[in-house]
């Protein structure tokens, strides 16, 4: 697959980017190539800018099933990727994931996340993909009590994945696991996630903890995810990419806000240090910058 | 609530049911007493007549989601009614089940269920009513007999809550299942659920093979249950009641079948010998009996 000199003028679209006009890239890159962007994806691109507008322009549905699929897949497998698409996306978008999932890849979600997983990770995530969670803000606080308390038990007896924990943590609301960690908080002293660092090198425990973020606090996650990806050796465009193309349209201003916040520098002027090219040009537009 | 004289008219409308006409009576009877019938089912109806009235004028996914709601509170609680509801309704269908949950309970299906059951069961009962299987005919044979291969190892191991048991029969497609359990029975020279007949008294061994069960062949589950609901001395109405408003439409030609079959009776003469007045009337009108 190649461009050819259009890279300017898919970026510069782009950059006032709407779903109608994502539609005309789709279309034009359909009858220029002959197939559809996704499946150009799934064939492997050749280039981090190319699998940005390709990710980027594919429907939030079908985008996230793409990533969840290749999450569950041998040599790209990602526990963290399931979790985020699980616990960052609203209960219907989750939901229209699962369709569009069944739609690509004549399979389900969970069946995939459940055969490709063991022990403490699928205890987490198969519930986590499969959730349906009640969007009300409604929350109950004799509930909230009585599970932060289960939590603690749990905690100081080391039963991270015990399934009281789990099932807390994945069919509860936002809500309610908000008022259940807040209470958490008060009654015990101590932020749930600062309790589950016993041990900062268990894989399963960070997991767990990036969840809870996810829940409750995902520009917080995100924030996390870019700058581990910018500040790494080499730079992560795996990840860099997958959350500029997944939150451009939900949340980057927040994304953005705790970034500078967080790292005294914008991320603008991080990614323009840390990319190049059409790829770094690509970036820019998707997180909405206007000259760096 | 008092229905008056016009039981025989309700019935009648019944005996030609369709759903133009079940709203039409929800618009009488919220017209002619004040309230939702929903909201009368949940105040508790005083007469088996009634809830099956009641039962079947809901909407199915209302229907299901109040059923459901019941199986998860203290004194109507069964594990046997949210597998049943889990196990033989379509993916679609149980997915509106879940929203009308939502909207009806402001709480996730799973959250309840997962609070409100422990063990082995919430190992089973969670997954299953969170399950959006694939719906497609296509089938894995290689899968097939490898997943066949597990359950017989597990199987032999008196493994039956063992965590791939729960995963191939929660989250595999009915076409997979039942391909997987056809190899099942011809390699290994039992049906599955003869060697999960190990320990008859074992209640979750019974509820294990109940889901495959409706997974595989609905009709024969449900031909069990009025089975037992009219022999039982006294009559289980609760049971017959759910199972002829829930599958009048769906697939009550078959059970009938089934039911004669099995039986040396028909349904309808078997109904009839045990039950009288204005219910009988009801559940005959719905499983559309002729004079018997």
């Amino acid at each position: 697959m190649g461009w050819g000199t259009n890279e300017q003028l898919i970026i510069d679209i782009l950059a006032h980017r709407n779903a109608a006009q994502r539609n005309l890239i789709r279309k034009t890159y359909r009858e220029a190539y002959g197939e559809d962007l996704l499946k150009s994806l799934d064939e492997e691109l050749s280039s981090d800018f190319e699998r940005a507008v390709v990710l980027f322009t594919l429907d939030p549905a079908e985008r996230d099933a793409f990533l969840a699929h290749e999450a569950t897949k041998r040599f790209t497998s990602s526990h963290w990727v399931l979790m985020e698409i699980a616990c960052t996306r609203s209960s219907h978008e989750l939901f229209n994931v699962r369709k569009a999932y069944h739609d690509l890849y004549k399979k389900s979600l969970e069946e995939d996340v459940a055969h490709h997983t063991k022990g403490g990770y699928r205890k987490l995530l198969d519930p986590l993909v499969s959730a349906f969670r009640y969007q009300g803000e409604e929350v109950n606080m004799t509930l909230a009590r009585s599970e932060a308390k289960i939590l603690r038990e749990k905690i100081s007896d080391k039963q991270y994945s015990d399934e009281e924990v789990i099932r807390i943590v994945t069919t509860r609301s936002k809500a309610q696991l908000n008022a259940t960690l807040n209470h958490y908080n008060t009654a015990f002293g101590n932020a749930i996630n600062k309790d589950l660092k016993a041990d900062p090198e268990d894989e399963f425990l960070k997991l767990l903890r990036a969840a809870i973020k996810c829940l409750t606090v995902p520009e917080k996650y995100f924030e996390k995810v870019l700058r581990q990806a910018i500040n790494k050796l080499g730079t992560d465009e795996w990840a860099l990419t997958r959350v500029v193309a997944t939150r451009a349209e939900v949340d980057m201003v927040r994304i953005k806000e705790e970034y500078q916040r967080r790292n005294s520098v914008t991320l603008e002027k991080a990614i323009a240090g840390d990319t190049s090219g059409d790829y770094e040009k690509m970036l820019l537009a998707l997180i909405g910058a206007g000259d760096v």
